[in-house]
């Protein structure tokens, strides 16, 4: 199974759903990208259609959204 | 591991996002409730802290709303 990628920037809402996203999903099969810490990242982000963190984006390239933390523009600013 | 409880409304946004979470957490690790169909389970969903669907009640109890589809109080309706 290819890797899902879990965008986040360090918001407790953020936080927490990584935990739990990591318990399900399995540390092997996620990546973790803090986009306030590497805003090289936002760009990648942002092309994978991802509109708010923390948020999920699958193998298959679909992004699930989740307990809405930030909007990516907030992280920009 | 305990199961996580999907709750869904049968909307595209809500079957999109099952398919992938039963693909990333595995179909043995997650029991499907569609609320729409089953109304009994909307009390369930909103003693579990569901506000909108689809969710995903994890083992530990935290609640992940993904990609806002519907607000329970629609599906009440």
């Amino acid at each position: 199974m290819s890797k899902s990628i879990f965008y986040h920037a360090g918001c407790p809402v953020c936080v927490s759903a990584e935990q739990d996203l990591l318990n399900l999903i399995g540390l092997d099969h996620i990546d973790v990208v803090h986009i306030g810490e590497e805003a090289s990242k936002i760009t990648e982000a942002e092309n994978a259609g991802v509109k708010s963190v923390p948020a999920l984006v699958t193998p298959n390239g679909n992004v699930l959204h989740i307990n809405f933390g930030a909007s990516i523009e907030d992280v920009k600013a």
